[in-house]
């Protein structure tokens, strides 16, 4: 079944294979493809839609001397599987497996790991000049593949102006697909859609531009005008007329299940003195109808396989619903009683699981595309107006509008609500996308207020609370179930106030002060140390900014240990900002210690099992303070396997 | 001199004004601008240019309800003048005075507070949703005014973009200048000049349209052909299809120097359905010959003033040369030693005092324009390709790289190193400015050498050892002279060791750790201390990570008193990595304290008078310490003034 993709060890070997066998191995590509999605949560439409596209440009340029960057990266599955690694295909985002994002760990044929979208542009562009630079005679050719969903971010545009000045020999392929996970949004969507729908292709296209050529350009007035219906009949017969006016000449658009026609145009622009952008156009989910059908359902499915004609998806398993789905629920009810509150989106529509307010609210709602600066200064504008935006959004995500959360919203005091979904360890698509960075860089932007919800009945007393708040506030919370913890006295304790915690236990051996999702695992770490005799208590921190320094100085003051554990990394982080608070009273704080993300990246896995690596779990939590108390500890996943950092090569 | 524009107390008054009147308040606010530009360092060239701009807008729209957004807000001083603020317009950017930027707190007609470039059509679209949603009967007109400098950057196509998908009446004002601060860059900037250089003005323009839309269409083949060629047509001959592609109409280009003609076109523009985009051609210093020949020197000049004929501009006084040209003295030393040396700005040569490096090194100088994210992306790229490039830029701007210092930097563990001008208080420009937050956004980031040169003697050598250091490096200073520091011995101890800080002298009594430029302050305190009889040590830290945990921590053991003192925020920052690290070690630290930046915005005035109101000058360290000691302090000027907080009203 794979005869001729298991032969395929680099990309040399593709250069030895007839155009039948192509189309063959284009056909095992897709039924390894499968075969990988039928075992685990995977990137699957948007790779099973650039499987021809990864065999022309591994069949027209020599990558290991040229450059091929990478947008997004998790359409490079293809691309992995002919540049060496097919042998561990089948690993693909397991832990200690192959990432689901370009490498360049594991290959040199990877040379950014990309999980943001939008620099591959730029990154290339560095490539080209540098290439320049230092071996200029070798003229290596430097590519930037792009989807249309990441090519509106705007760090794209910046580099695209750049490159148009410059005028450097830089390719820039558009994988036009007519989707991010959702479909795509914007102006320039409407121009890519002309483009795709022209009638006459580029072969006719050339032959047009050819015949222009013909018109002899003189220096009066009459011939400037001739000259200017020149100009004016290419724009409008070849198209594309944007990218040419960034400096861009514009080729296309050229059908990307074509190997032999990729093969061609890629081999003709390759050629092409200055920046050139060729415009492939795709479909998401290529070759197996139902994810054709619905390539959203099938960006990144649960895993399914199919039985009698039909498609069966695993469905969930765990009966709680995850933070994601009660956050929205807690939005969407905020959206029903009050008319001012609206919902953003930066194309996450379905990974926030915001289909209910697309469709409840469509006024109301806004997906701006994967655009996060401009989210963030979006909701400012509409803040500004009079209205409670909340920008639902990945915490590694938001990281892209750090500025506009600077400008926009904290200088300016505006209430603006982000939710920060997926803030901690995300699991299996790893470094690029585990969001344990937020807390360090909003806790310092004056006017804000950052909370985390210690569990699921957190959520919806703090948007509520956030919504009524006059100034800028964020919530982060877990790519996790959404757990409950069992509250000693449901009254007055669960209310959401601004900068109070919540005691669960007071404890005479320890306390635990748990920033956010962590809360669970620090109440059943609490319950194991009462095995063994020790009475710690428990607090649900709830606010980071402001911290509720009464509560935690008064442990601080009263308790022989106590241990800060957030999901996020200690540098500067909550503990650091429960160290500040007792220096700020002039307390010994040497008996304060803090759990969280140390200073490294980590790969990719499950969230439980990098939790335990890194002893955020119950057990590790328990054992490591024991181990302060000088203890005998059980030995745990914490002590048996060290969690592996990520290493790159530059 | 001033006889009318001192009778104008609100933009109604402009509506009663005759033509020439108008020609003549034109005159007069540009004297204005002139006197102002003698007393002290302001904004000119670019407020010279929007004068007829702002007087046009505020005749057109009425601004107490349509809005109006100013995009780097240094342009705004005209729209001061005319809205309430002439009487107190000699004050401009003076401690106390008026903000050299749009400040909600001063007038409801500005919206936002604007220093970073790019973010008014994203505001913008904001508020014209809003005002949709909140006051649909209306109509509410939002314009946004933004240069053609601040066009390319990143957010701004992100929020045009979705713009032209929304399809909102959204007006934006293309402020054509042909500058940044220096000469714009970029591909699409060559298509703007060639706008401008169309032979045929609009209104020419207008009737080739008319004619053009007599041409029959119909359905066959033949007739589609005819319907491409018009559009083609339309696309060349009115120019703008960059514009027209993300689902902007565009109009113009109109003189911006023609106060009846933008008042035409801004009546025309206000009335268009859906996104709209007026090109103005202005002139930086429009109206003062020296500042049109050279409006990079009169952008923001020292106070000049006119003698005989001729400009007389102010001299800096100071004999010692600013961190800005020490170290860009040092970046030249290391091109001009190692060819592999790149100098990046964004856009801002002359702020960095990069000019004698792009004459030197034109290949291996980029300036990439107002596009930060971009800036460090490509910066990454070119150490992929093995050169090492080195990022010029204002801390406060990198804030705008933050996502790309994160994946395409730390998460790459690339060569990259970051100068960073003017971290810390920057003065007059104010809150948008202030440089304040690098630590706390660096600090987590893994793979990170983060330094601050103590003095001037530490740039060269710290820069030495970035260059030949194989990960990112960040070096932040401070916006004021280069002081030297008298050391003890000069041999081994100024060599630059990764996390070695340097002892200046220890203390008996306390130990202030100083990070950065306020170092020759805390020699200064030590110095006073002296005279109360206490022996206090210094401590250069150089290092905020890695930090030098062996000195530091020695020096928590054996003082006393330990203060750390940093020109940022207090959250999160080199305090705290001492905190950090204290606590780390299990040490208490209750007699460790920390000065820097609190958690509230800044006001403008001089950087020596804003740090002398923090308590951050040498007697507000000294005088700091003695409380703490719990000795008699004598009244110094950070008791007598408290520094005001900037207000912004929402």
């Amino acid at each position: 079944m794979d005869t001729l993709l298991s032969t395929i060890c680099s990309p040399a070997d593709l250069k030895r294979l007839s155009d039948a066998d192509m189309v063959k191995l284009a056909a095992e590509m897709r039924e390894a493809l499968c075969r990988l999605a039928a075992t685990r949560t995977a990137h699957f439409a948007s790779n099973m839609g650039v499987v021809e596209l990864t065999l022309a440009l591994h069949t027209t340029f020599d990558f290991s001397r040229d450059r091929l960057v990478w947008d997004i990266g998790h359409q490079v599955y293809p691309h992995k599987m002919v540049t060496g690694r097919y042998d561990r295909f089948q690993t693909m985002r397991a832990k200690g497996g192959l990432m689901g994002y370009p490498n360049p760990a594991e290959s040199d044929y990877d040379l950014f790991m990309t999980g943001h979208a939008g620099m591959s542009v730029g990154t290339a562009l560095g490539l080209k000049c540098g290439d320049d630079l230092l071996r200029p005679t070798e003229n290596r050719r430097v590519v930037a593949v792009i989807g249309d969903g990441a090519f509106p971010s705007g760090p794209v545009f910046e580099a695209m102006n750049n490159a148009g000045g410059l005028k450097k020999n830089l390719i820039v392929i558009l994988n036009d697909n007519k989707m991010s996970i959702c479909p795509r949004v914007g102006g320039l969507a409407e121009t890519l859609d002309r483009l795709r729908m022209a009638q006459f292709y580029t072969g006719l296209k050339l032959e047009v531009q050819k015949l222009l050529n013909r018109v002899p350009v003189l220096g009066d007035p009459v011939e400037r005008f001739v000259t200017q219906v020149k100009d004016a009949l290419k724009a409008g017969l070849l198209g594309g007329m944007f990218f040419e006016d960034i400096g861009f000449r514009y080729v296309g658009p050229v059908d990307g299940h074509n190997i032999r026609q990729l093969q061609k145009y890629l081999a003709m622009v390759r050629q092409v003195e200055g920046p050139v952008l060729l415009h492939v156009v795709t479909e998401k989910g290529h070759g197996f109808a139902p994810a054709v059908k619905d390539p959203t359902t099938f960006h990144a499915p649960a895993p399914f396989r199919r039985e009698n004609g039909s498609i069966v998806i695993a469905r969930r398993t765990s009966g709680r619903p995850p933070y994601t789905q009660v956050v929205r629920d807690a939005v969407l009810a905020e959206m029903q009683n009050n008319p001012k509150v609206l919902a953003i989106t930066a194309a996450m529509c379905q990974g926030n699981m915001l289909e209910p307010i697309r469709e409840q609210f469509p006024d109301r709602f806004f997906d701006v595309g994967i655009c996060e600066s401009h989210a963030v200064g979006f909701a400012a504008g509409l803040a500004k107006a009079g209205l409670r935006p909340v920008v639902d959004i990945y915490s590694t995500f938001l990281q892209r509008s750090y500025d506009q959360l600077f400008q926009e919203v904290s200088l300016q005091n505006l209430p603006v609500t982000l939710l920060l979904d997926r803030a901690g360890i995300v699991g299996p698509d790893g470094p690029t996308h585990h969001g344990v960075f937020d807390l360090t860089y909003l806790r310092p932007l004056p006017n804000f207020v950052v909370m985390a919800p210690g569990d699921a009945s957190d959520v919806a007393p703090m948007l509520h609370w956030a919504l009524q708040h006059g100034g800028p506030v964020a919530i982060r919370y877990a790519k996790t179930a959404a757990e409950t913890v069992d509250r000693p006295a449901a009254g007055q304790n669960g209310e959401v106030k601004l900068g109070k915690a919540e005691v669960l236990h007071e404890g005479a051996d320890g306390t635990l002060i748990a920033c956010g999702a962590l809360l669970p695992a620090c109440v059943a770490a609490a319950t194991r140390l009462a095995q063994q005799g020790l009475d710690f208590g428990v607090i649900n921190a709830r606010f980071v900014k402001p911290l509720d320094t009464e509560t935690i100085l008064r442990a601080v003051k009263q308790s022989p240990l106590v241990v800060t554990v957030e999901e996020g990394v200690l540098m500067g982080g909550f503990g650091s900002a429960v160290l500040e608070a007792a220096a700020d009273a002039g307390l010994d704080a040497s008996h304060l210690h803090r759990l969280g993300v140390p200073d490294r990246y980590l790969e990719h896995g499950p969230r439980n099992e990098l939790l335990a690596d890194l002893g955020l779990d119950a057990a590790g939590i328990a054992n490591q303070c024991l181990q302060w108390l000088g203890r005998h500890v059980e030995p745990a996943a914490s002590e048996r396997n060290s969690v592996s950092s990520v290493t790159v090569k530059a």
